[in-house]
């Protein structure tokens, strides 16, 4: 909450905004985290997982908007509807409701949402194919025909997040347009297409470990001639990669913000678990080990150290926009989950089979976050960019240190000294 | 297979075992690999997948029978039924066993059997308690009170692997016998007792990281006023410690060895993705990528040295017994999971999407064994106990070591030398 | 330099400090870092190495005095000499600093004087000791008797840095004064000691690996009944252990910062190998190496997110003082190094056999930086503390989630739902 | 000793070699470690250390000889003087030699010549060249050109290690012989060079980490227009390549060997710290820290199972041959000096300043071992080679994944079930 904002960032964040992350707090702790197991209790069992929603759902959205918890993601300036918030301000929100299951669909804030808004509500987003490494824009495939005043789409998109959801009307699909331009990132562009068309089918749910996280889900999905107006076309044909890029900047803060707060909310079960007066191995609680109290402080270092790296990412894309905050957004692509996933991994270890179980919410949201060290691309090829990036600078720092080492011989000379070589005297060679 | 023994244990394994070993290993390839979605297939949906028993087991028990493949765990010398073969041959045909789920019980050397096997088939192992610290066995506290010719249990256990199978018709149950023993070592006893008794409730079943692995599973059974025959105890009252401990030894080394089988496996998946040639990011295939060849070759030594360790277990096990072999299988405990996990998730990650679905094997290999780290006591208490054991070495090598700073002294002045210490001389003090 | 201050910081950068940080930075690249190799050279060899002063210093604090460039790191509001420079602001100019090893004397920034000027400069501080665990300050041992208006010390004390310099006067010394004070934190005082005291002797400087870091050095010192005025006790009797925490909040975020500037010296030279044009393993240049791009990734994410850890620290310091900040300063002074050894390291396996020898600067820098994971205390002792400090929050997270498991239970009632249990209905027992 | 082989291999060790594997470890620990300091003193200071030897390792020899310890590395059946013990026999006594710094020379098994035995005794190997990737032995660029009967060598090499040792009288020398054969592998030859030839300098020495390695050190040595008789020649014309490949199988065997037992070594010193009744932070001596526990029993783990994939790589040469070793030995080349690193490292920690400096024998151990992630190429470059050779088994398991995906495709139309897909029956999408 408002008490806990970095120093460094708390000049930045508005007396609304501190406000509002205080009511955001109180309601995920004591609505939201509370409801989740209700959530997962309504949505059943067997085929009925992926065609109802859970009533719970609509309970929270009304204590929502009745706290004015609404829609916070909206940029400030883009939308009637926005609150108002920065990336910054927003970023801190979203730490919190991503201790929860419930709270960020709650409060309409909700990934795919969070990123597809500028277009729809209630859509998924099918950009992830299959058959290729699709990472990688360039090697998508679905094919997008066009026939007149129509498109016509053939192919197969998979992790299509939220396609499960019955309420689920609208794909925003990313497809093929023009495989022979010349200009690879000029080939693709963005359509919408409404579920109900014909000739999609859900093939199936595909599950992350044991889960299905249903209803949302993640779907895989075949077109099978599926015919669209062009006038659904986003932006305009050949545009797909720029509408990509616009939305996964901000995207990749709250997935990475959310991200922080599974952290800390693992933190915290840890805590209450190494505090259990009943677990004594060794005849002592857990919270007098020493190999335990390092793992709560690594993992208190390690988070806090994490949330600033999102949080100046955010700060950039508020003075500069996410263009040129595309290094900052990228190390929080990376850093964050590989955080997240070794401070809840503490926590299951800590807590032995309740910890891999049912019975804390660890397992489960260890899950979840393993996706992300894959989505969107996996780790490798954000850190391969991220390094030739890093490399234009080879030749200057070069040259730098080439100056640097000329000086140092003229400064020798000039105060008549050599550097000393050990052994440079040895005479017993000859 | 046998070509692939390390050269380190190549001259102890009998002929007969390395005949053996490869017919293991075509059996698992050829028969058990492709069997095991359809095992999963057979086991449906819902609450039927802990009614009913996969047909394609029985099909390829027949197989195995037919190729001699039965008992191959039973030790030499113990039972007639076994074939003769000492842990380390057994070891290794483990390794093989662990690629598959379901091999080892289609060659009846299936955990918790095993284990077991000294006792009952088709049996669960009761030991593991919600409430306490149960890795260290004197924690445990289900009730085992004497009236009579009988014992009446109370209390409740989970992790109780394979007690969701309707062919588990018998739990091995430890309990608390004699509460006010001075030996805390003496309080417990094993019993036997059947399924149906009367006051048995089998509450619900534990998920691992959202597999409820089912038929099989992990159950959280409660005991209210469970009456048993007092000879059904096994061994004698207050002998409960004696029989885990004798039984956990092999036990664990084919854990160990199985887990190795399933990281042999990942890695042969991961050679697969990274030979795909439709998966070209960056333009090259995955195997031209510097990053994932490090990964192939960092898992294949991790493998092998890992191998090794459980090997010297097995063989220390072979020539002096499980007591003697204590260190070794603690190291091969602790050390093995670990080595899994990392390759696994290795594989996961070349894999993308389909590394964390049902489209791989890894997410469940992985989900499995990660609750290696926890079964039979956390790692950290096996290492804080091995630990202490190597410190026993402690006022031994003070001693040792301080000798030879003595010697060194004579030495020195003998010589008329004394050691170099940098600014000795230092005269700008005064 | 001011253009690379990372966002979440730029706006508590004064124009005054932005300018200072420019001149700082051409300072250290275009004249200290040049220097470095002459400093060593004039050291010279042998004995003498203790015994003088390298002539090339003086010449760069004329220079630094000429752009005024002096006393950055005192605190604004405290001295007059202050330049007035937050402690933001100084830790942006000290991570120059840190990239050359003339560049903080050449400025009057050096250590251990950014810590001591308050008291004195010129001055060693003495506090670790060679027999007990001093870093916990209760520990020390070195005996300070009151006899009239004197105090008689004896003991002895070691890695006191800055001893070997022939320009260094003064020891300030922590002692114990009073050891049967029940309060253990007040047994302690600091006394300032001049060098030429009678009963004082350097017996010889330490190595750090095979560095003897001349002619700063590491003074392994003995006391033996030296005499000094009761008047030379700083604060007053029984005052050490106030002393020492005001001291080492600074000190330890200068020391921090200087070790960021390493770690980027050292991604700088590893950027220069990586385009060295004659290194081509595999035929190709290693900057086209994946494996060598990921090193510089994560090099790049790990200096980036340790900054943030280190300012963020800085800005709270410079908001509530030190002691409001010990969380924060104890998270870089474990942090910091650890990410600095990791980033040398691989610019060392880089480089190949030059990064272990004289002709980089990685494998001195690597040595320094290794002590500061010891020094004030392992990081060990650091993680227990903070452990500590994290789990007071142990209680009340415990009843939180106690709460919230309770509401849930509520919700599910008013709902009319149950969780999910798999096997709960399992009929097969009975 | 004897006591202590590894039960995977101890059938294999001869009562010989027992014997004198027990002879081996009482003369190191009471009279080689003892006299490590004493030649530490005897070499002395400054440019003298390049010119004598010091007298305590002659008294060593004699010592050696008296109990039979010489030459125990020359390989069975090559040598007259060999005494006859298997590269597992001398493996294991490598092991006790690598605890001390006199050891190896003292019984006549110091490196380089273990490697160079085949050819003649106190020579230096220059194959190591600064401004190439000399690790691909291909990058060789010290030029062999052919006049009449002799050759004309000229360019410059490093880190040629013995090069500093008054008594090295030969240096065995790679170079480019035939720049032009189309064979990359046919353009090396290897010429014997008498270190008193006209027109060698020795430059000077290279330090590592700050330390000399006087006298033995690690030269950097020049050629200008050195003349050689062509009869020179080791094997002959264009066989380089063959010559340096024969030479590291069991060198590498023998360095592994050496670093586990400073591995070993640097255990007991921790252990001898952690057992020091003065070290007590928070109240407690250092062994009785959980943490520290951990440390021990992970890197008794950690030695452990390194130790074993070293003599599985020995008892292969034993059987097979070095070339057909060459996975084994690339294993043990990369697995144990990253393994020792960690272990001694841990042991540096423990002690705290006296860890890096010259009270310990564990900062100079630490530098000498991290020169073998380097030496014979770095870590990366014999990753890559060994993932390369995995991936050879590419096709084969994707071929036969294939055949296991096919035959389950038969079995589940067989059995007449299919794959459970979640969500495969979502209707809400029309």
């Amino acid at each position: 909450m408002s008490a806990q904002i970095p120093d460094l960032v708390a000049s930045r964040v508005s007396d609304k905004a501190k406000r509002q992350l205080d009511i955001v707090a109180k309601f995920v702790e004591e609505e939201c985290i509370p409801a989740d197991p209700v959530f997962e209790a309504q949505i059943g069992e067997g085929a009925s997982r992926w065609e109802h929603h859970p009533a719970i759902i609509e309970e929270l959205k009304v204590k929502a908007r009745a706290l004015g918890l609404w829609n916070m993601f909206l940029p400030k300036g883009h939308y009637k509807e926005s609150p108002g918030y920065t990336n910054l301000e927003y970023g801190l929100m979203a730490e919190w409701l991503g201790k929860s299951r419930t709270a960020s669909e709650a409060t309409n804030c909700a990934a795919p949402d969070t990123g597809n808004m500028e277009v729809l509500a209630k859509s998924a987003f099918l950009m992830t194919e299959p058959d290729v490494a699709s990472s990688d824009a360039r090697n998508i495939q679905l094919s997008m025909r066009k026939e007149g005043e129509e498109y016509v789409l053939n192919g197969s998109k998979w992790w299509s997040s939220g396609a499960g959801d019955p309420r689920c009307k609208v794909y925003i699909v990313m497809g093929k347009s023009d495989p022979n331009n010349k200009d690879p990132y000029k080939q693709q562009s963005v359509i919408i297409v409404p579920a109900s068309t014909k000739g999609i089918t859900i093939q199936r749910m595909l599950n992350v470990y044991g889960y299905d996280d249903a209803p949302h889900g993640h779907g895989h999905i075949v077109f099978n001639n599926v015919r669209v107006p062009a006038s659904n076309l986003v932006l305009g044909e050949g545009r797909g990669f720029e509408i990509i890029q616009g939305r996964l900047g901000p995207g990749r803060i709250h997935h990475a913000m959310r991200s922080i707060g599974a952290a800390e909310r693992a933190l915290e079960w840890m805590l209450m678990r190494i505090n259990d007066p009943k677990k004594t191995p060794f005849g002592k609680q857990l919270k007098q080990h020493g190999v335990i109290l390092e793992w709560v402080a690594k993992s208190r270092i390690e988070i806090d150290a994490a949330r600033l790296v999102v949080l100046n990412a955010a700060v950039r894309m508020d003075d500069l926009g996410p263009k040129a905050s595309l290094k900052e957004i990228a190390q929080a692509k990376v850093l964050i989950p590989q955080m997240a996933l070794t401070v809840i991994d503490r926590a299951v270890q800590a807590f032995g089979g309740a910890g891999v179980s049912q019975d804390t919410p660890l397992a489960n949201m260890w899950a979840q976050i393993r996706t992300l060290r894959l989505a969107d691309g996996p780790d490798e090829v954000h850190l391969q960019q991220m390094g030739r990036n890093e490399n234009r600078r080879g030749a200057e720092v070069t040259q730098k240190i080439q100056a640097q080492k000329q000086k140092t011989e003229q400064l020798l000379k000039q105060h008549g000294v050599q550097l000393f070589q050990p052994g440079a005297n040895i005479q017993h060679k000859l």
